[in-house]
């Protein structure tokens, strides 16, 4: 039964486990060195990819060096370097070492941990370690598990999302045409796929107009529940945003509170990106107001350096959510699930199995420790507030909005320019940045929030800006 | 910027990253050597791995070696060793080499394939890697990118069974209380799951009765459809299982095919556990019929050496999928998208962000080739058929079942006797199996497919049961 080297098609066993893991160990290590070289965008073409690679897999097995060589001659050409330093797109997907090292661990030992059974370990750390993350958050005490609440860690906030409105419509008492649920305008494009996938219709989700700031409005929001309830309606959540997608608008959450505790509508906070500023004292004015909310969710795959998929989703009573999502077939049945006495995560997410994800986020808490968190939130805030300085006293730009580690910018000369400088930019490889929309005109977005960033990849960046609205600008008079 | 050692709170450095990587591949290493010495099933109360973990977090950085004392001290004892060449229950979760590492360079790479876009080698590396797959287990053309159809990795089969009911509403016409779901009264949990979720009510959902095999009885489904439609119902999907959880049972998906091509219901095949039994020719029959289904899924992280998660979900009609899924915000909108000449995978899943998980299946794939895989997958299924005629011989046991790698028996002294011979040998440590019900009768399962997993383990299990049948008989009758 044993193996017979590489090109047997047999198992590969520890000693070449050791051999071929160091291998990429250091391969890895060796791509974090150099990531910074690459163009941050990939330049390949639609297909380039796929036509580099055989239309059939092997009938016999391939040594790992082959797999290795092709990882560099195929795959990292095809790829756009998330860890770059001068990756400023989307969010940050700042991974660390610790994280890195703990997925591995997890795949490692390749545990289940759908019931509290099938590996208590995985279940418990998850458990402490999400309430090491309130704790470090300061989020409120009813998201701790000492009453009803607790937390799990999701895929994703998409994910979340969709949980908090399915626990929201348990609650109501199930799927029903007259409920309504509400987000501001500017909510991320999960609650609109949540609210589809749970089977409500289109006019079920009411957007909710934003203010200036590109943040909600609780005076509409409040016009129209009472439009809904004069009508029949019943109001069922209300999603806020802690910090949009496009703008890192923050919601009123103190109002939208008030409002939903009156009238008992299921609050849920999207803090996906912005939460883990909430590490920091100074900045936890973000989660004003959060002490109402029944959900809440923060994305440790964002900017709390843990590689993706790690979302932590709280919530304020957890019968709720497990009403929801529970359903006991006898093959699952188990001594500990009978007494009643032990958490079954397989009750809080959408799939069945899950990965011991604890250990990733449990490391990288270890790691850094509160105060390394602190730190390195406190360097992004700070380089993103230089750079909206800069933005704010040029004359070529317009600074639209900077909160936390985003900043929200456009050319002067307009949509077409702003969109030009962004694909120049992007194409010439040196930095990525990427666009959105705000009261009708194309802004673009820059984050700063990657594990490697420092001072001086972001003054290159505000460097190339500068260089291209120039040459943009020399360009137009040419013409 | 620089770190400056490990209680420092700062970034792991790539020469850190290096040592502690080799230590963790080490001790992988070492954990797979020594699990088989390790009592299977944790052993841990309730509460005793949380009791051990401190009550908050760190304020300062701790050193890596610190977080590995604990994993030995603390995780391992409350784990039950899914990797263990005696585990037996549920399925197997048979990891190996080649995936562990493609799970570490995803997580290294930590780039985001939600667009192509995002990163086009992860999304065309997983086109071309399931398109592998469908080769490897002899799958529909239909299934193919050449056509219509197309195929993504998902997180688990519930995820697929999900999405592959979301695409039957979508192509129905959207959500509507007169839609109705059929499966078997022995399909999976995840399927009742999902019709919950979607929002359709309990008795949307049909579930129809099984033959003595416990598989679906077609004359039944044509019942219940006609009935359906004869008041004013519309048949949406049904839901075959090739393999299910409690015995492996494969529902007639040719006459099922028939019926559903016949009426327009959407035919997804449900085959998480069993499918990767046809990358051997003599066990295709599994998949007889399979040429009528729209969508189909399999679980290359229950029985195809690739550690969870990697389902592989297949539709015959790609736009029904991403037109139940897609939204589409400014802020991900980009010129290849826009040019529709991209698959972008966030339209094909719940979630929005998306980890690099071709990675692990080419590496697999290529580790194996197609001739390794057929010879495990072979060695799995006559280990199985070799203690299933041990069982029929044997006067003290009946066999219930045996179907590839999944035993089902029972002592013939009754549920009480079994069950108690469960209990026993799970506490001892030796073997770890699980039980279902069948006919109302309480039953092991015995599945073996474990990446370790020799005869001499399977062997030991028959010799353990066996004791322990003795010792049940023996102490029942000095009481």
């Amino acid at each position: 039964m044993r193996h017979c080297g590489a090109m047997s098609g047999h198992h590969m066993d520890p000693e070449e486990f050791r051999a071929h893991g160091h291998a990429l160990v250091d391969w890895i290590a060796g791509y974090l060195e150099r990531v910074e070289d690459l163009p941050v965008r990939s330049r390949v073409a639609p297909g380039a990819v796929a036509d580099r690679l055989p239309a059939s897999p092997p009938e016999q097995g391939e040594p790992f060096a082959d797999m290795l060589r092709d990882v560099d001659d195929i795959v990292v050409p095809g790829l756009t370097h998330w860890q770059s330093p001068s990756f400023f797109g989307y969010f940050p997907a700042n991974s660390s070492g610790p994280s890195v090292l703990g997925e591995l661990l997890s795949a490692g030992l390749g545990v289940q941990g759908m019931l509290w059974s099938t590996s208590p370990a995985a279940t418990e750390l998850e458990m402490r370690v999400l309430d090491w993350l309130r704790q470090l958050l300061d989020l409120p005490d009813r998201f701790g598990w000492d009453g009803a609440g607790g937390a799990v860690i999701a895929d994703s906030a998409s994910s979340a999302n969709l949980c908090a409105l399915l626990a929201a419509r348990h609650r109501a008492g199930g799927a029903d045409p007259s409920l309504v649920v509400y987000a501001s305008e500017h909510t991320h494009s999960s609650v609109e796929k949540a609210v589809r996938i749970a089977g409500l219709a289109a006019d079920q989700l009411r957007l909710v107009p934003a203010d200036a700031e590109h943040a909600m409005r609780p005076d509409q929001l409040d016009r129209l529940v009472r439009e809904d309830q004069a009508a029949g309606r019943r109001p069922c959540m209300v999603a806020a945003t802690v910090g949009t997608t496009s703008s890192m608008a923050v919601d009123p959450v103190p109002v939208i509170g008030q409002l939903c505790s009156r009238t008992g509508i299921w609050l849920h906070v999207d803090a996906a990106m912005a939460g883990a500023a909430a590490v920091c004292p100074e900045l936890r004015w973000i989660h004003e107001g959060l002490q109402r909310a029944d959900s809440y969710c923060v994305d440790a795959h964002k900017w709390l350096f843990t590689n993706f998929d790690c979302t932590a989703f709280f919530v304020a009573d957890r019968d709720a959510l497990t009403g929801a999502l529970s359903v006991q077939p006898e093959y699952l049945r188990n001594a500990a699930s009978d007494a009643g006495e032990v958490v079954d995560y397989r009750d809080w997410q959408i799939p069945l199995g899950r990965r011991f994800r604890a250990l990733k986020l449990w490391f990288v808490l270890r790691h850094y420790g509160a105060a390394g968190l602190r730190h390195h939130i406190r360097e992004h805030v700070a380089l993103a507030g230089e750079l909206a300085d800069r933005i704010r006293r040029d004359d070529r730009f317009e600074l639209v909005s900077s909160v936390l580690n985003l900043v929200c910018f456009r050319h002067r000369a307009g949509d077409a320019t702003s969109a030009a400088i962004l694909e120049q930019l992007n194409a010439s490889g040196a930095i990525f940045l990427t666009h959105t929309r705000l009261d009708g005109r194309y802004v673009l977005r820059l984050s700063v929030g990657q594990t490697r960033t420092e001072r001086r990849h972001v003054e290159l960046a505000w460097r190339l800006l500068s260089a291209a609205a120039d040459a943009m600008v020399a360009d137009n008079r040419e013409r």
